[in-house]
């Protein structure tokens, strides 16, 4: 259930070999890295079961759509088993609610069978416009909803969680990132409707699971 | 010498349409804003002296160099007249020196003739690492070196200013961006060797200079 992530701009080459050398020792689901790595990645975990899931648009989700979608398919032919895109947080909250649907559609319609994992940034929304991106998530196609990049003014809540959960039902994953650094939250997320976790604390929290 | 920056991801239209507006009114240089904006705001000061200089790769320099030049491009066809774009930084901590270089020349070929600004994030870098990214975008024939997106640990330093200085000389421009909110430390970045401000606050800047 657990993606492993190294999304930190001055993550070296050395960071990045961890990150895939513990993703295979504990059995995670993917790496999640930012796109320059998805080539290193793939030879690097080529013959294992880890998957790799670039982010697209991130962190701030205001490139352009089209750019969205060139990040997406390259990602793909680079390697991605899945990939986790941002929102266009600005048009959300400008009410073009639409455009965000459409640009969601363009990038799960590029990469078609790729699951697409769509980052709300809940904290720079209100619950109406958490609702309406889960909405325009679930009609583009996406196959999961996640709360957050880690970069924004908050994590994952359970609030959020459960919200979201209220919104999509079993329609789609829900994914929940952004501060969880330990087992108790972890599981409270997962209590709360969260059907994938991203954490750099992977290796933590499973030792902690190992402890009790 | 002021590019008047709206970076956040939450930025609405009605934050750009102040930010255009603040720009014509006091006379910035640039407007400095994510992609997905460049085309409104080419239609929104159309006619105006004020330049559109968006960001690339931004904030985390840490997509492939294909999508920086795509991205680049897509900025200028929507009618940038300047670029800021984030160096790799992870590669330059790395110790891939050359692969910045080649990445950020990549660009600046790609745009030939539209000033490239190359952000270095020096809060993610030592001093060795802060002259090798100087270097690197001299030989790639980028216009201006400058310190910081924002978004990372630290803004601009006067030490940086001063270290960007003495390494780039007269060769290149070198832009202060990242914490800078009064005209003192406005000031002080130029005495110490900044040709252009990078910062948010140039409305209250321009402000406390006329009431000095």
């Amino acid at each position: 259930m657990i993606d492993h992530a190294q999304l930190k701009a001055s993550a070296t080459q050395v960071d990045i070999d961890q990150l895939c050398q513990q993703a295979i020792d504990f059995g995670f689901r993917n790496v999640c890295v930012n796109p320059a790595w998805t080539t290193y990645c793939s030879k690097r975990l080529d013959g294992t079961p880890v998957g790799i899931c670039p982010v697209v648009g991130f962190p701030l989700g205001a490139n352009t759509a089209r750019i969205k979608v060139e990040e997406a398919r390259e990602a793909v032919k680079n390697g991605a088993a899945e990939l986790d895109i941002v929102i266009n947080i600005g048009a959300l909250r400008s009410g073009f609610t639409e455009f965000v649907e459409r640009e969601i559609a363009a990038v799960v319609q590029a990469v078609r069978g790729v699951p697409v994992k769509v980052i709300l940034e809940t904290g720079d929304l209100d619950d109406d416009q958490k609702v309406k991106g889960c909405i325009a998530a679930a009609d583009a196609g996406a196959a999961f909803v996640k709360t957050s990049t880690g970069y924004g003014r908050t994590g994952a809540s359970l609030e959020d969680i459960a919200l979201m959960h209220r919104t999509v039902g079993d329609r789609m994953g829900i994914k929940a990132a952004g501060g969880i650094r330990s087992f108790s939250t972890a599981y409270a997320m997962i209590e709360a409707g969260a059907t994938r976790l991203g954490t750099s604390a992977g290796a933590r929290i499973l030792d902690e699971l190992d402890a009790a």
